[in-house]
C-alpha cells in the first residue's frame, strides 16, 4: 500500500484561526462532529482583540494566520472569529487555494432557518454587533426578518474568569436578554465564539420556546458538508489529533476552556507575527 | 505688559496620557486639585490595552505619546496608566526634559503611609497584578509589609458599561474583595485608573476600617507638589482647561466618563499612531 501524498486530505489538517482562544469552542465542536480529522489552530493571542483593529489591519492579520495554517498543509480554512469572518472572508477567499470557512455564515443561516416569527436576536461582542455583520447576512438571506441586535460585553470577562454557574453572570445575562425577549424575538444567535462556553445560563435565561443558534456548532456542520462535497474528507479511521498554536503566551483562560470543553490541548506551540509580542 | 514666553509655566499644559479612557479619572483628580492648569490628555485608544503588549511596546508607544505632549508644549509628564508606568518611567525619565510622573510610585507611597498593621491589598487588572509593580514600590520602601493582591477582571467592564450601582457589581466587588478583607489587609490600593469611578461601591465592599488609596487623587498630590517645587505652577488666576486627545474614535465609554466625572471633554481631538487604525 501506497504511502498518502503530503497534500493528502488523509494527513492534512483542517486549519482553524481566532484572535484567542476563545474560537477553540469551534474547535471542539468539529473535533466531535469529525472525530477522525486533525485540527490546526492558532490563536493570534499577541494581538488579541481583533474587534477594535481597522478593517485593513484584521484583513493583513488574517491573511497572516492564514499563510501559518497553510503552511501547516491545512486544507481547509476555518475563520473562528467573528471580526475576521465579519471583514477577511473575501480576501482570503480570493488569495487562497483552500475552501475558507466563517462564522457568521452557518449561523445566520441556522437563524433564518430556526424561526418561525421573523424576529431573531443576536448578541456579540461591542465590535461585533456595532459591525451588523449577523444582521446583514440574515437580511441578505431574508429581508422580511427583523433582527434586535445587543452588544454584551460583560459576558467575555465572565467568560474568561470561568463564572459559567455564578448567580452575578445569570443575573446579568439576564439583563441583557431583557430586551430582546421584550421584541418577542424566538431565535438567538450566540454571535461570539466565547458564548457556547455560557450556553446552559443563556439558555436559562431565555426561558422556554427560544432557539439557541450556537455559531460554533453551524459552524462546524459547514465545515463537514464541505469537506463532504469536496472530498475532503479524511477516510483513515482513527481519532483525529488537536494541535493548538499560540502568538503569545496563554493566559489563565486556556485552562477555563480546557476545563470547560475536557479538551486536551497538551503542549502549546508559539508562532512569531509582526507587530506581536516577540515580532 | 508682556505676553508670557511659549514655554512659560503660565501657557504650557500638564501632559497627561493613558492606553484609554480610563486615565481621564487621574486628568480629573489633577483638574480639581490645581485647578488654574490647562491639562492636555491623550488615550491611545488605537493600540489599548497596552498590559498584553511587551515591555519593549509598551516603551515605544509611552515614547511616542509622550512626544506628542512635548510637542503640546507639555511642562510635565503624567503617566495615567499603570502598565506605562511599571515599564516605561526609566526611559522616560532618561529621554525626556520635563518631569515625569507615574500613578504606581504615589499610589505605593501612600499606601505605605496609611498602614497601621502592614498589611496592605491592592488590586488592579490581570496585567498590572501580574507584573507586581506595586508590590515591588512597596516593599522598596518598607520590606516589612505584606502585600496582597487581587486580579479583578470584571471590574473593568463593569466600569465601562456604566454599572456603578448595580446590584452585580456590589456582588463581584465582595467577591473579589473577600480574600483581602480574610487577609487583614487594612489598607486598599485601587491600582487602575478606571476603579476611582466604583470608588463608592469598592469602599462599602471593603466595609469600614479600611483605607482606600487612590492612586489617581494621589498621582495629583505627587503632581501639585512637583509643579510646586521646580516653579512650574500657573501663577495666573483662571480656570485651567482640559484638551482631550485620541489615537482612535471614542466608544461609549468616553460618556460613562465624562458623566460620572462631570467633565466637559468637548470636542475630541484625533491624533495618528503608528500600527493604530490610521497609521
Amino acid at each position: 500500500m501506497n504511502e498518502p501524498a503530503a497534500d493528502s486530505p488523509d494527513t492534512a489538517p483542517i486549519g482553524v484561526f481566532d484572535s484567542g482562544i476563545g474560537g477553540l469552542t469551534v474547535a471542539d465542536a468539529i473535533r466531535r462532529r469529525l472525530l477522525n480529522e486533525d485540527i490546526y489552530y492558532i490563536g493570534d493571542t499577541a494581538r488579541v482583540p481583533y474587534g477594535t483593529r481597522s478593517p485593513d489591519t484584521v484583513e493583513r492579520y488574517s491573511m497572516e494566520i492564514g499563510g501559518l495554517l497553510l503552511a501547516e498543509r491545512a486544507k481547509i480554512l476555518v475563520v473562528a472569529c467573528n471580526t475576521a469572518s465579519a471583514i477577511a472572508l473575501p480576501r482570503l477567499r480570493r488569495t487562497l487555494r483552500v475552501p475558507v470557512v466563517g462564522v457568521i455564515e452557518p449561523g445566520a443561516a441556522k437563524a433564518v432557518e430556526s424561526t418561525r416569527n421573523g424576529r431573531i436576536g443576536v448578541i456579540g461582542t461591542r465590535a461585533t454587533i456595532a459591525s451588523r455583520a449577523y444582521e446583514r447576512e440574515i437580511r441578505r438571506l431574508d429581508p422580511a426578518i427583523e433582527v434586535v441586535s445587543q452588544a454584551c460585553p460583560l459576558l467575555v470577562p465572565l467568560i474568561e474568569e470561568g463564572w459559567f454557574e455564578a448567580e452575578e453572570t445569570m443575573s446579568i445575562a439576564r439583563k441583557y436578554l431583557a430586551p430582546l425577549l421584550d421584541a418577542g424575538v424566538d431565535t438567538l444567535v450566540l454571535g461570539c465564539t466565547h458564548y457556547p462556553l455560557l450556553r446552559n445560563c443563556l439558555a436559562r435565561a431565555a426561558g422556554e420556546g427560544i432557539s439557541l443558534v450556537d455559531s460554533a456548532h453551524n459552524c462546524a456542520e459547514a465545515v463537514a458538508e464541505l469537506l463532504a462535497t469536496q472530498q475532503l474528507a479524511t477516510t483513515e479511521e482513527r481519532t483525529g489529533r488537536l494541535r493548538v498554536a499560540l502568538t503569545d503566551q496563554p493566559d489563565t483562560f486556556l485552562q477555563v476552556v480546557e476545563n470547560a470543553l475536557t479538551l486536551q490541548v497538551g503542549e502549546v506551540e508559539f508562532r512569531t507575527v509582526q507587530g506581536g509580542r516577540t515580532g
